[in-house]
């Protein structure tokens, strides 16, 4: 057995059945054990930054990590933003990277760069292989480290001397690490600060499951706290007959307004409120000064277990949840879409247990009150603010849950970072229905001028920020990758497109001009 | 004035006039800057490997650095790969990476990552500007260290407080930094062990302007040594007129046969030549054992002098150069398309002065003979491996050069990776014509799975392969982005198709279906 199937092997014993890719020369013995090793699912992609952030939104859906095949240091730096957002949206990751066998390195030929130095700022655990013999044991190490809880990103290099040897040692299924014990020291101090309208308990990573914010729900009917979510989450449960949190809002004066009126806050998988950026004359710490922060259970820990222990110390155990949502509906809008109008057809269209991916920027500030009561669904936020999240992260939901429909909201300017990603949706015939909100512009960046201080901004600046001159045809853009598509411009043709793609089962996208 | 002021002073007064960006918040104050100081051409790219590609072939024609303003870590990561190959052709290149503000970094903001860490692997110098005051001294030291030969990757990290922040202080033209002398030391024996069939000058970066091949081509005739340039040549000047260069073959095996008879090889701006990738059981040093390598100039050296040196140590000062290209042109071919009758019909179609940026993979081994006698023109190759650097590169070549016709000619699945390039085409209406070989595979790799040993690769590998499900549509793709494009089948058909291109005087594509 060659280290390369002895990989491919000890992935497949450990769970890892799923590998986004593009190899190159260095990775050809993995491929050709792929040929005689039956049960990977190998996922071609035509860009790597298509392959991590597969990987970012197969671990949200999954809760196992896949693979991701990278030629060297260049498909490992393709791919490095998305593994960015992957990181910090706490998925786990096991990243193959090809490397040239161990006697050629020291030639510096063409594709020779330093790998472990690429992967080092996005990954939690590095690690080149040293023999044929150590490739099955390092892969089980890399497996371990990217099942730390939340997830982690593990980086394992493969010198192609490593892949091709003799030697290898397959290893069985390995025992993965549980979460971190939270704050149980905390616990009294947690109880004890939350109640009344002063007092804020803020959820994050895994708090945001469907149980876990059930008994969240209940803490909040007992002692009258508010709940409020991060605002990015890399996988909320929400809709009808869940308990429904609001999220610390992005634009900086609504987060400060939010955030001030309270005196007591308690984390549980969320960190204490940050600007996303700095701005000149405003404060980076959200929370209003001198209030008492208590970190109850970083994103590591056992949320669960933390969550009902507060349940316990608050005496809710018995206490029917607080903000379940009754199932609702916005009226039916027609004629021209603009943001309300938007997310109003969204919210009626989104179905039973969907996968919403979202990247929609400024376009979706509307989303979230219209679609509060819609039906039981998954929402996917970018955590790393590297755009080009979305359609990739939408190929590794829908690989992951291949019986539930996936929505993916972009922005224009967002989608156009991994746009090879409708590719790989069309030749994998995945459900999703992708939305792309033309407004022609990296809108953003416009309030961000503001923000930073920037008053009326002259043609020049204006240019740099805007994408009308061409104007992209997302319809052709999607059809010359194989993905059927249609341009819409009032609500009646989006709830038609809407209700087309929902039900076709195979990609197709809508561009919906604002 | 503030740093960000002082920042577009300093780059503007020492010619660095042309941006690459896609700029977010924390580069807004640069954004800024440029509405109300003129003279910077700003480029908006839709991914930030079209930004460092394009600086790459920026300085290859305009023998200067461009400077690139990429958002944060992220924006950075998403340009690596493409610095990389920059790096390997020796190009000058300034990267303004946007970070958070000094006080806010410490926080961990969604967007935060190690951006030096980021930087260092694909730099050779990096640097984080401390305060306003300092970022114009920041931008001068970067901007020198781009200019030492043959040209480097410089990388000036700017906190946004030093962008916002008065006291910048812009500085004037600064002096840059001259070659280093070559090795005179070697001159003798250089001299001394060129003559005859079985020596070798082999020639590399700088050595290929036409000045310096002009002197190689003396020194060959005077004493009859062999010439070669690398595989993969940053810059070439060819065509009829010209001293005519091969270059070292990129197959492996055809690579061995070239250069075993030679005994003693001399290097001007080459390093002695390797395997692209490692094979199990063939060699990696490509020259036979025991030949005597003598390197007389690094490619950070004055060529010129070392080869004008060479040639006054050979006598050859006054002989007329071997192997001047005569004009010449290959009978026109009709009919379908080979890989032969597409090389005819290319050679044929060159215009004098034309910049060939060439990422043809398999498709293109026939070029060079083909296209020897052509008028004279200028040829750009990927010197770093990572696919997807023509398209980008091309507009940095358009863009130093406005008066001269680009042709950029790709594989698919190369081209794929930068994508977003058309755009930036269409948006500043480049004149160039893109040539995508559409094989509709990574048709090198099935070479490369024979070479590492792989013999009768089965479906599963064959596919991890193809790109024909589904076929990429190239027309469609082009002019989603507002690129005119056609595609053809037949050598009269493409023949047309680059008449109508290569006279248009926008941007155009042709698909060659293959």
């Amino acid at each position: 057995m060659n280290g390369a199937e002895s990989l491919v092997h000890t992935l497949l014993a450990n769970g890892v059945d799923t590998c986004f890719t593009n190899p190159g020369t260095s990775e050809m013995h993995f491929v050709a054990a792929l040929d005689h090793i039956a049960g990977m699912r190998s996922v071609l992609v035509l860009q790597e930054g298509v392959a991590t952030g597969a990987a970012d939104g197969y671990y949200r859906m999954a809760c196992k990590p896949a693979s991701t095949l990278l030629h060297l240091g260049p498909g490992l730096a393709n791919g490095l933003s998305n593994l960015h957002n992957a990181k910090k949206a706490g998925s786990g990751v096991v990243n193959i990277i090809g490397e040239h066998a161990s006697t050629h390195i020291e030639l510096d030929a063409p594709l020779t760069s330093d790998i472990e130095g690429i992967a080092r700022p996005v990954s939690h655990w590095v690690h080149s292989s040293k023999s044929a013999a150590d490739v099955g044991k390092d892969a089980v190490s890399a497996i371990q480290a990217a099942m730390v809880a939340p997830g982690q990103i593990a980086s394992l290099i493969l010198p192609s001397d490593t892949a091709w040897n003799g030697g290898g040692v397959a290893q069985e299924a390995a025992e993965m690490p549980a979460p971190a014990p939270f704050d149980a020291a905390q616990l009294e101090t947690a109880a004890t600060a939350l109640g009344g309208e002063e007092t804020l308990l803020l959820l994050g990573g895994r708090a945001l499951t469907e149980n876990n914010l059930k008994i969240a729900g209940q803490i909040a009917a007992k002692i009258g706290c508010k709940l409020l979510s991060e605002w990015s989450n890399a996988r909320l449960e929400r809709g009808a007959g869940r308990v429904f949190v609001n999220r610390v809002p992005y634009p900086i004066d609504i987060a400060l307004k939010v955030l001030e009126p309270f005196k007591r806050i308690v984390l549980v998988g969320a960190r204490a409120p940050i600007g996303f950026f700095a701005y000149p004359d405003k404060p980076a710490i959200l929370t209003r000064d001198g209030a008492q922060i208590t970190t109850l259970a970083h994103s590591s820990a056992d949320l669960t277990a933390a969550l009902e222990a507060l349940r316990d110390a608050t005496g809710a155990e018995d206490t029917a949840p607080a903000h379940v949502v009754e199932a609702s509906m916005p009226d039916r809008p027609t004629g021209p879409i603009n943001l309300d109008t938007l997310a109003a057809v969204i919210a009626r269209a989104i179905p039973e247990q969907a996968i919403v991916v979202d990247e929609s920027v400024t376009t979706g500030r509307a989303f979230s009150p219209a679609t509060k009561g819609a039906p039981a669904h998954t929402w996917l936020n970018n955590c790393g603010g590297s755009i080009g999240y979305a359609m990739p992260a939408a190929i590794g939901a829908a690989i992951a849950c291949p019986d539930r429909k996936v929505m993916c909201m972009s922005g224009d300017g967002s989608a156009m970072y991994t746009v090879q990603s409708l590719w790989t949706m069309a030749r994998e015939n995945l459900d999703i229905t992708v939305l792309i909100f033309a407004n022609r512009s990296y809108q953003i960046l416009r309030g961000e001028l503001t923000n930073v201080g920037v008053g009326n901004p002259g043609p020049r600046a204006i240019d740099m920020l805007s994408l009308d001159r061409p104007a992209l045809d997302w319809v052709q853009m999607a059809r010359s990758m194989g993905v059927e598509a249609q341009r819409v411009e009032t609500c009646e043709a989006l709830e038609a497109a809407l209700e087309d793609g929902l039900t076709g089962g195979g990609p197709n996208l809508i561009e919906i001009t604002l």
